[in-house]
């Protein structure tokens, strides 16, 4: 299957997505010079600003109200940077997007700081949209993807994990932000409550979708694309689908050595990896990932036809795409 | 001298302050099991709710607005806790309140998310209040005192650190949060802009004399006292007033083993506590401290004489006092 770039969607939203860059440019440049360069370690990411694409594309659902929406983008992007920044403290990673994390960089203490600053920084601007309701949803989101950060890291069932609780899982960890990102946006396009409904629902599918994705990745992906080697999960002992899909199929051991750590967890990982993708642990969870899109393209129908809807249908394609 | 307990400033905002404690009560009892515990810890906390008591106060020099004022006091004590959890991690301070810290508790890596979540509350309890501009200077303030601390962390400069900078940093970590106070409250309460801008001055004045007793406490305070062992600053390389005053008239050899750590710091330590109390150290402190009390005093020229006047002064008196 061919890959989509995503192309009518980013282009529908181009200027504005620009706009964003300058934004989070200034917000990296702060007039305290410590600050600012710990800023532009994490800030300028690369990252492919999914959320607030989500958003910009959302707050074209009614009326177009540039102005608000670009601060709320922009507090998505920040928000999602300070989890990143956070996350990587508390896997204790040394790699993302095939860069050292902050925290392997600078001391643990500084890295905290950073994320709170980036924290501060989403904060305000989603004030900045002057949106009280969206500001509400803003900071009930962080609180939730926070209490899923703890129960993922608080937990350490990779034997007893059911399906269920993975999806819980993944949608304080992912999809709370997605969904946010796309109910702000109508929110702030003044779209009536079955279209805001509608988008949370959008956005809350696609980000499960996306997660799943992303855990497929750190199972068949190439350490040099996904910028950190693979079996990445199993070694901070986080189970995902893949392999909760093949957990009956493989001895207790196996699954535990790969997880717990130890003498033999490499070679456990290696195995292990093996085996999800030859029992179908891969393909299983690209047919959830599939159902999930489909999920979430049912509730565009609220949306007239048009460049916005057509764009928001590229975008889960994007989002669920197969690796080659 | 003796202590006086600011009984007249409490007593005029006692019923806020029950509503306060519970609204704390609710934020430690999320509907997440785990986060809730971990909260617990944290939470009830045991503070004097000074921030608050600022804020409550300042909300009564125009119209009194309760409902507004609630969830800022909330705001702010919420704010200081996540400040205080975040700083231990980055202090690796193991003892607070004659409690162990949040971080000596559970990992580390739980201790970051925790804080988060009570930056997250803060936040909520900010848009509460439902005033726009309340929301813009609580986030400003929030990153102002996050810069405090990461410049405080990243520098080591004991032996070249100048008052003037002393006072810079201590206007970030502490000062920043108690001009906040009162100014917020002053906004909620629709006072006119002179009254919100000798509110937030007075608050500024007043949280950097607090913050010089806070470091006199560390040299001449009684270790049960404190909730922590005297001479904490010097053991986390922090210089204050106290030791900058008699810098010159100390051997820069001792200077530096009381700050840097070693075989000889504890040894040292006692030494330079004892120059401190025996050459003036303290003393220059507080009247420095009583200066910026004179300072705030002046502020409150723009109320009228009457029960939040007294108040703010008694609370003045309360907050630099000496130990015995």
């Amino acid at each position: 299957m061919a890959t989509t770039s995503a192309a009518t969607a980013f282009a529908l939203v181009q200027s504005e997505l620009q706009t964003l860059e300058q934004i989070l440019g200034e917000a990296a440049r702060p007039s305290d010079p410590v600050m600012g360069q710990l800023l532009g370690l994490v800030l300028p990411g690369g990252g492919k600003r999914l959320r607030p694409l989500l958003a910009l594309l959302w707050g074209r659902s009614h009326n177009h109200r540039r102005e608000r929406l670009i601060p709320f983008a922009a507090a998505l992007e920040l928000l999602h940077t300070a989890t990143l920044v956070h996350d990587d403290i508390v896997d204790e990673a040394t790699v993302r997007r095939g860069e050292p994390t902050l925290s392997a960089r600078v001391r643990n203490s500084i890295a905290v700081l950073v994320g709170d600053y980036l924290f501060a920084q989403a904060a305000a601007q989603a004030v900045s949209t002057d949106h009280v309701g969206v500001m509400r949803s803003f900071t009930a989101t962080s609180m939730d993807i926070i209490t899923g950060q703890i129960d993922e890291s608080m937990s350490d069932g990779v034997l007893t994990l059911t399906q269920e609780q993975y999806l819980r899982r993944i949608g304080g960890k992912t999809a709370a932000l997605f969904a946010l990102s796309a109910r702000g946006g109508a929110m702030l396009s003044d779209a009536p409550e079955r279209v805001v409904f509608a988008a949370e629902q959008y956005g809350y599918k696609l980000g499960l979708a996306f997660q799943i994705v992303d855990d497929i990745l750190d199972v068949v992906g190439d350490a040099r694309d996904l910028g950190k080697p693979v079996g990445s999960d199993m070694r901070q002992g986080v189970a995902t689908l893949p392999a909760l899909l093949v957990r009956d199929q493989v001895p207790t051991s196996l699954f535990q050595a790969a997880y717990s750590g130890g003498g033999k967890q490499e070679e456990s990982i290696r195995l292990l990896l093996e085996t999800i993708r030859s029992r179908g642990g891969v393909e299983g969870s690209y047919a959830e990932a599939d159902r999930l899109k489909a999920d979430a393209y049912a509730c565009l129908e609220v949306l007239p036809h048009g460049p916005v809807r057509d764009a928001l249908l590229d975008l889960g394609e994007f989002v669920v795409q197969r690796v080659k």
